[in-house]
């Protein structure tokens, strides 16, 4: 999506340890009207899926996940992240190891909002080793729907979690597809995927 | 607003300790459409005060948060909670009591972010003690911005959090304001201010 390219070309912010800042659009502070951007590429690309359900994670897929689920018609469902040793039985829950936060965290869905008849589109603001991405799909797995597919603001795909993905035959979009970063040169260099 | 109001009533769950859950269509699973007619009614009440930026707290005050800043076409910025004990000096940051956690958490708002020339709706799904609208009140003060008021989704009037903050001269305006709940008779009395 050239629209983001463009935005993350000129807003982001390249940190040592392959970390993109974009908060100024994105993860802290939201331009919506970008976000809805997104919303009708997915739109677009899942259309015809027969959607029935926006899955993603808190805190910063919420935002972008407002936005496709109102293209969709459909509720947003959003995985909450808990220290909570003793997960209840009315919840899905997965483990998901944080890059960033250094640790293990479990992500709960209550079973009250994930049914074998949901046919679900997981949404986040990034993707890079698919650690959070997977821990959605596991508790989607457990809850019998169907995964239509992935849709992804950012991909950071030298970190490789999408391309894994797709090797595993799950449908990935990203809207922006980074190959490489360069943060002494500051320079993105954006692909391509099917 | 008479819309949520009778949501409450339909799909509102009553348990012990003035709890309210109310995950199937505000705070867990989201239902936009219904997120999207606070955003117009909080349109309609602020629609003339030049607003230029909604502020909440993640997770659970983005979704309605983005909804209403689609309205007043600006951006939402959503405070981070953290433990972290090292605040940077780029952020704003203030405390808040957690009554459900049972906790004291920081509050960060990137200072890039709220200038003294932004004019700020305060935008929450709950407003209980009031404990994180002072926090996020506090980080307004703190940037020089000026606050045109609070937009609250649902107040539980009997808590006090919001006539202390009215007794102060701050504009609250909540779309479902409970006087009373009763988890025994599974009864909810609605209120109304001004």
């Amino acid at each position: 999506m050239k629209l983001l390219e463009e935005r993350i070309l000129k807003d982001g912010k390249i940190f040592e340890g392959n970390i993109l800042k974009v908060d100024s659009f994105l993860n802290h502070q939201l331009d919506l009207a970008l976000l809805s951007e997104i919303g009708a590429e997915l739109k677009n690309k899942y259309g015809d899926c027969g959607i029935t359900k926006i899955l993603t994670i808190e805190a910063s897929g919420i935002g972008v996940g407002c936005m496709v689920a109102q293209f969709f018609n459909c509720p947003l469902l959003f995985a909450k992240k808990t220290k909570t040793l003793n997960i209840k039985g009315d919840v899905y829950s997965s483990k998901v190891a944080s890059y960033t936060h250094q640790c293990v965290y479990d992500i709960i869905v209550s079973k009250s909002f994930l049914t074998p008849d949901d046919n679900v589109l997981i949404v986040d603001d990034f993707l890079a080793k698919g650690n959070a991405l997977n821990g959605l799909i596991d508790i989607v797995k457990q809850s019998g729907a169907r995964l239509a597919g992935c849709g992804i603001a950012i991909e950071k795909a030298f970190q490789g979690g999408g391309d894994e993905l797709r090797k595993r035959g799950i449908r990935v979009e990203s809207m922006a597809i980074i190959e490489d970063m360069d943060c002494e040169k500051g320079t993105v260099t954006f692909g391509t995927r099917n």
